[in-house]
């Protein structure tokens, strides 16, 4: 079984991820999957970073695509997206994971056993969250922070899956975490799986 | 607790929240509402019905709701549904319901206690399943029928709330009902509705 999460930014997505990924006894991934995409093409995860889940032109992309040019023309921050989605269906195989981020939704959607997630919040409540976790003392330089980050988000999502990262209709389930809270939406998540299980 | 449910059409929304509202013991809404708006208005259900859920232009809303103009000058699908709303304001002080559509999410939105689910499908499946249910032999002809209440359902809901209809945003709980199941979309969301109760 794969859960996979996509996220607002200062949603809880990562914490809530970890906890279920505990409850379940499943592995966890999250930046895991940028680190092992580094090391297996010999980038630095730490410069890697700077690249993650964020958008860039398509110029080259599409000649990539159509096979006009090859994967090493094109731009870091694809070529690692790239390696990130080849991480992606190698960890789904060997394992019941859940993954965070990076399209694993699009990615991994011919398989069976899968549950996508969407997980979401209001922007002030996620702002705060961002506020308490990265130590910003300005509510609206957080709520900037997210912002930006939800963009980049949404672009990286779009352009490589061609769907519209926020809809109802791009996950299975989707939780607002402020109203419902982090621990209801572990249970939530993983209520649906032992039902899909059953 | 309220519970209000958006749904693409052909999602199964009135089944999920009949077994719902049956599963917790809690009053069943759907085209009820309609029915109650046009008994105390003096209205036709049956002529109403044709206005249920639709949009309409925003001129004469617009001065109606700046006082320029009185209710009785506004178009009769805007007539019915600020009957409608006003149907869910009383329903939703006496009970314990469950109720489908006609912006329940937005008028009730102040209110606590209240869950807010948005249910959705893949195009095919929600046409096959209208195919079943309204005896319509073509598929595309199906998809049609399903893409234009879509767009009625759409229009009005944006219209009336300043919000965008099947966002992930709009609902603290979205299932795919397809992949999901009905069965099982009853079962999260009571679980869901018994979490927050504790």
């Amino acid at each position: 079984m794969i859960i996979t999460i996509g996220r607002q930014y200062g949603s809880g997505g990562s914490e809530i991820g970890k906890k279920l990924a505990q409850r379940l006894g499943y592995t966890f991934y999250d930046k895991e999957i940028l680190t092992m995409a580094a090391e297996e093409n010999g980038f630095s995860a730490a410069a890697m970073e700077h690249y993650d889940e964020k958008p860039s032109g398509s110029l080259i992309y599409s000649l990539y695509m159509t096979g006009a040019a090859t994967a090493d023309t094109l731009p870091l921050n694809q070529q690692l997206a790239f390696a990130q989605f080849n991480v992606i269906r190698k960890v789904a195989q060997s394992d019941n994971c859940v993954i965070v981020g990076r399209c694993a939704d699009y990615i991994l959607r011919e398989k069976e056993n899968l549950l996508t997630v969407f997980l979401h919040a209001p922007l002030e409540e996620r702002a705060k969250r961002i506020m308490a976790e990265k130590n910003i003392d300005s509510l609206s330089l957080a709520e900037k922070t997210v912002k930006k980050t939800d963009k980049f988000r949404e672009d990286y999502y779009n352009f490589f899956t061609h769907k519209k990262w926020g809809s109802a209709t791009c996950a299975n389930l989707a939780l607002d975490t402020s109203v419902l809270g982090i621990d209801r939406c572990v249970e939530i998540i993983a209520g649906t799986v032992e039902l899909m299980e059953e």
